[in-house]
């Protein structure tokens, strides 16, 4: 049954892909071999060199192309370096547009349960990064969760002996949400938080 | 902004496939960039080498990599056609495990929205396999909506004068579901087509 092989080999690889299901998976195979030869060509080309071209870059540990990243490559940056997971909250922050230091990507957070410490993280080259790049402030994006808050922490603790400033994303009820349905930790840090009008 | 590109065309690759949008895409490509070299070249392989081995069973236009399907090229199968719309099909009919016959794909529904009329599908071929394999009944299991009804109606006119028997899957309620949130129309084809106890 070689057919079962190459349907089912396609289906296993796209069942890898996150929150793809078996069910799912079938569907995208079965829509690929309803499309043109060449256009099936295209999206395999699309993946191989996506991965061949793209890898971290020197600096900030965003993907890049190049050695260093667009952002990190670009002139009269404000000395402000923002802190965050992965890249793709580059990405999201980047939409944003109305910041205009650079980033550091920390490929992870800190997480005892998954045995990662301080020393898995790219955290070591952010201290270089401070004193070669003058930075002023930096700012801890993690996400606003037990992992994200610890990591926050222990960069705090890292950079403040340096003399640099340490900031951290504001957390409180998102644009457009309701008290009513908001939860209670939310609302309790939209509280202390409070910022006089 | 090369690193775009390469990305860029990975996100609208994905984003081709049914149900993926812009968000969906982005997510797939960033974890294909996370996986190792070999693996992202084992998945575009297993893409390429899917189109290229699979195509249709000459005889019942279902997914095969050989000239026959498995299904067709079984000995001593029922004299029995059922008819379906999509491959897909094929395989939700082939788990039920209780069909000994054979399949027909249509590779669509008459659909006069989107132009299709009887000849842009897969019907012609039927006519000579129900002389060729001596077929005696042909169920038609396209979807219960309108084109798939529509599309039944029209086999069925064009195979009676042929002697063959034709039928039609039942409708009704389905097993789980219960009375108070079936729709009207599902109800009424579930009373209308009662089988004595």
């Amino acid at each position: 049954m070689n057919q079962i092989d190459a349907m089912e080999r396609l289906v296993n690889q796209f069942s890898c892909l996150p929150g793809v299901g078996k069910k799912t998976a079938q569907r995208y195979a079965y829509f690929l071999l309803t499309m043109p030869e060449n256009d099936v060509k295209d999206f395999a080309d699309a993946i191989v060199q996506a991965k061949q071209q793209i890898h971290y870059c020197k600096v900030c540990g965003n993907f890049t192309d190049r050695d260093i990243c667009s952002i990190c490559a670009k002139p009269n940056k404000a000395p402000i370096i923002c802190v965050v997971k992965e890249p793709k909250d580059v990405t999201a922050l980047e939409k944003v547009r109305d910041f205009s230091g650079s980033y550091h990507v920390l490929h992870g957070v800190i997480n005892p349960l998954e045995n990662k410490g301080p020393n898995d993280i790219n955290i070591r080259s952010l201290l270089t990064r401070i004193n070669e790049e003058h930075i002023e402030e930096v700012i801890v994006a993690t996400n606003p969760d037990v992992e994200g808050e610890a990591t926050a922490q222990y960069i705090a603790n890292l950079l403040k002996p340096l003399g640099v400033k340490v900031s951290r994303i504001a957390q409180g009820i998102s644009m457009g949400s309701e008290l009513e349905y908001t939860d209670a930790i939310t609302l309790s840090k939209a509280l202390s938080s409070r910022t006089e009008m």
